[in-house]
């Protein structure tokens, strides 16, 4: 394994910053859950199943230290609202300190898991990649997103290890530019094809027949199988329908968040303006002019293919298949 | 009017550094039809009608320096293939130097008439935006992109100076930018209320009946009405469509191509990925990992509610109404 978001050291977090890639590989030294919290809120770190990873140690750094677990939790829990995984790791983390469990083998197991799952996923997905395939995917869900290997690009991954000739567009991925900057390293690394594409390219790369599948991750699904993931997926999605091709989800179990009947319930973060009008210190609009900055989009069943989790694949999309996958 | 892309001179011509925008207002000085050629291909001017205007006064300093014709001619033409209005005020200034005419004036009627169908164009597509209207446009189509006032952005300006409140989704228009860096920076300056967003945001808005019209400028439109625009325009058009928004192009009768049968002939200009991987010499991407630069995509008739030109305005857009329109 060459890339890995963090590593737990026994009483404090390494964590890659992701800012800074690909020019910078800065490690930062957590030391409480504080600091966690702030590198969850910058985006530090991100990708929901990292997210989770890092919360649960997080949580380990605060109760050792003394913290009160309730403030250790909200803490952790309020720094960004949509990916589901980060509320599921800290309510695990919270059952297992009260009911007596070791909380470090509960978070070592969290990030056991989700690397086990990813593997899972990735032979599950693989199957769906054909020898010669020209992928597109968004935003970054590689070992920088999760405990490693990754969801949708850990199928890519899988795919490619298994002889696989793929091709990956990879969309940049504004604002943050998770694909430019994250995905595309991840790739080089692997010796993975790919190109990097600005996002309004992916369209018109459908329209001419170089696009055979889309496969990209969550940050939260519903009951029903409704996606809130990056900002861009639902056009990929609607792109996707009008020309037949087929769109899939990746994301583990721990994405699903049962307790939401539709996306519409789906809280989606909207971050500063600022973020999007500058540019590693660029400015690219005029300082006075607004800017919107979502995070995340929803997109619905219906325009989704299937969706790849550990415990299957799940389609057609519906609440009926998503609750016999889960249960 | 605040916002000229270029001031002829007499015997040089002055031209807006439009790369520089918003942080600086740079003004070059061009005295011959290479450093305007230059200026063309290295987009310090961009948009389809200045690009005409522009090269029709690079056409008048080349000849009024001595230089032969056609080497002025290829000088010109050879710098971006796709925008219809450089080969065709080229054409134009070749012819009048032929028949004997002033081809200063020439010139300068070519550039009086691109305003005065913006004017028109203005006119009449401002009838399209209702009061109140929540309108979406990409890339620059204002005073920057032609002669003065604007194709779509000169609509918008026009139904804005008629007293009808608008808001105006500015799509960024990655790789160049000029949605965040030149349409806000006009709209600003006119004090019309808009908010810049990533291109991929688009469709999530449309989805939630945040966008009611969208409105777009024009490179090359050919006889069956295909419009070879910005990239990221035919995925609007998709969107639009799925979510019944209408989609209007806005471009003067010097964009329409009738030599050409349809967009599959239209040359689409692919420039160096490296200028998708760099914003204001901040590295966004591995250095090793390959970027596809597409300037422009083809959008095809039937997801084109109506074109704007300033003789009227072709709805529905196909071969007949072209030739109906244009003759």
């Amino acid at each position: 394994m060459e890339v890995k978001a963090f590593y737990w050291m026994g009483d404090h977090l390494l964590l890659l910053d992701q800012r800074q890639l690909p020019e910078k590989e800065l490690w930062l030294e957590l030391r409480d859950h504080r600091e966690v919290a702030e590198a969850i809120r910058n985006m530090a770190v991100r990708g929901a199943p990292a997210i989770g990873c890092v919360a649960a140690y997080g949580f380990v750094m605060g109760i050792s230290k003394g913290s009160d677990p309730e403030e250790v939790y909200i803490t952790l829990s309020q720094t960004r609202p949509t990916a589901r995984n980060l509320f599921w790791a800290l309510d695990r983390m919270m059952e297992a300190l009260k009911t007596g469990r070791d909380i470090e083998e509960e978070a070592r197991k969290i990030e056991q898991e989700d690397l086990e799952a990813n593997r899972r996923m990735g032979d599950l997905g693989s199957k769906l990649i054909h020898d010669g395939a020209r992928v597109l995917t968004h935003c970054n869900t590689g070992a920088l997103a999760t405990a490693g290997w990754g969801t949708a690009l850990g199928v890519i991954r899988t795919a490619h290890l298994k002889g696989k000739k793929v091709h990956v567009w990879v969309d940049e991925t504004r604002p943050y530019l998770q694909g430019a900057r994250l995905t595309a390293w991840e790739l080089f690394k692997e010796g993975i094809m790919h190109t990097v594409i600005t996002d309004n390219s992916a369209g018109y790369l459908m329209s001419r027949g170089l696009v055979d599948v889309i496969i990209v991750g969550a940050d939260r699904i519903t009951a029903n199988g409704e996606v809130a993931n990056k900002i861009g997926t639902y056009s990929l999605a609607v792109l996707a329908k009008y020309h037949g091709i087929p769109f899939y989800v990746c994301a583990p179990s721990t994405t699903f968040d049962l307790s939401i009947a539709s996306g519409k319930e789906i809280p989606i973060e909207e971050r500063s303006g600022s973020e999007v009008k500058e540019i590693g210190g660029f400015k690219i609009a005029p300082e006075n002019s607004p800017a919107l900055y979502l995070s995340f989009d929803v997109t619905p069943a219906e325009l989704i293919t299937g969706i790849i989790t550990e415990r299957g694949i799940i389609s057609p999309v519906n609440k009926e298949n998503v609750k016999k996958c889960l249960s």
